[in-house]
């Protein structure tokens, strides 16, 4: 299958992303140029990953019958230093909201993701060490 | 340096992104179980690569002194058929717009971005086999 992207440059650091599903800006930091007025390049691929494995996990869930109130990913990549600057280190917080959490199941659901499912994983997998925290949030 | 990015689940399959530099939505298409009202999450890899060899390019051409009217970028992926699914394909086509283009330092720039800079298009080459194509269209 293929999956096609375009950008149309705005002037300065500023494009028009036209990606499957919606439209945004890009922009870069003021301090290389840019005004700030859209999402950072680079930072899209840590959403992508948030994103690839977020939706295997709501999904796994569902089947398993262990449901969460909610899930919040932080996504965390650590640049190099030198050019060309790529995420070496990538860090991948789970937080899981609800009561009476079937954690077994739930850790299935992210193993499976992070190791047989989630193809975004498996591109950072070939430039990055990926490491992976589960943690619960009871209701009050 | 780190950066961070944060989504939240929102039911079904659609994602709130916070993102460096803005918020968006993340869905799936509805032949996966979303409702297709966000970005596509592995396609957002594609964009990330777009935005970063774009914005290597003007800024380059900027400094050498050979801007041209407008830019556009179309990156398309292939995806493996097996999971996990991965781009192992990919076609970056640069479409430069105006009049009397310096064509080698247009294409000096582009390839100083693919082969220099541009941190996104060196962890695609990890897991992809990346191809470019550059075109010209000349203002009537």
């Amino acid at each position: 299958m293929k999956q096609s992207i375009k950008i149309q440059w705005q002037g300065t650091m500023l494009f028009n992303a036209d990606t499957l599903g919606g439209n945004f800006k890009i922009d870069a930091a003021e301090e290389v140029g840019g005004q700030g007025n859209g999402v950072r390049p680079k930072a899209l691929m840590l959403t992508s990953l948030a994103g690839c494995t977020g939706m295997d996990i709501v999904s796994l869930l569902k089947k398993m019958r262990a449901e969460v109130d909610n899930l919040e990913i932080d996504v965390t990549g650590e640049l190099t230093d030198e050019h060309p600057k790529f995420y070496n280190n990538v860090h991948v917080e789970y937080r899981f909201y609800g009561n009476q959490f079937k954690k077994d199941k739930i850790e299935k659901a992210v193993n499976l993701s992070v190791e047989r499912y989630c193809g975004v994983m498996e591109m950072f997998r070939q430039f990055a060490k990926v490491t992976t925290e589960i943690n619960y949030i009871e209701k009050a």
